[in-house]
């Protein structure tokens, strides 16, 4: 594989809430994507899911907790726990999760991805 | 969990070569290291390796191909692939691989290190 530059990869697309593929490994994916306003509440049944803020400022609601991140930080949501990403203003963010991992979890919703595309 | 912020995290510890974890998920492991100098060759026969570069410049020789990274740039090492990381400057990287991956692969060496300190 070649290495891979984040800037470079985020230059790529401009869709929010689309995660795209930039690296693979260990059954693992890393996934790139671009989030503005407010996504859905979901859970994960059987995955973590790792968030890191690349640019802007990412909210991730839990249900007795908010969580707020800045460039440079990361939260890992454990499986099973319901969360809501928002963002006011347009972030970009790294995700390590388990391959095939549905962005929209156990909802099913107009926000699912299913088919994610490899950058 | 809380929040993770790297740099915060890399302000607790001025050793090289010795990863310290910082989050765990799915059977994976998020590492943080300090690079300063030449590690050693060595491969890992199961476990792909990703190392991003978050402040400095890492160098990954392979037996056929240099990988040059800079801030930003990720690079995955595919399980079985001998590799030499090289840091000519103090270098700071995070990695991401299975929990219980040893940092110096199938070579014991003085740089080998089995018990990480969590952060």
């Amino acid at each position: 594989m070649n290495k891979v530059n984040l800037a470079e990869k985020f230059s790529l697309f401009n869709e929010h809430w689309q995660p795209k593929i930039v690296g693979q490994l260990n059954g693992q994916q890393i996934k790139l994507a671009k989030l503005k306003g407010e996504f859905v509440w979901h859970s994960h049944e059987n995955e973590d899911e790792f968030f890191m803020v690349i640019k802007g400022h990412l909210t991730i609601k839990l249900k007795n907790e908010t969580i707020e991140l800045d460039e440079g930080e990361f939260y890992i949501v454990p499986k099973g726990v319901e969360h809501l990403p928002i963002a006011d203003e347009e972030a970009h963010i790294m995700m390590f999760e388990p391959k095939d991992t549905l962005n929209t979890g156990d909802v099913s919703s107009n926000r699912t991805v299913t088919e994610l595309e490899i950058l």
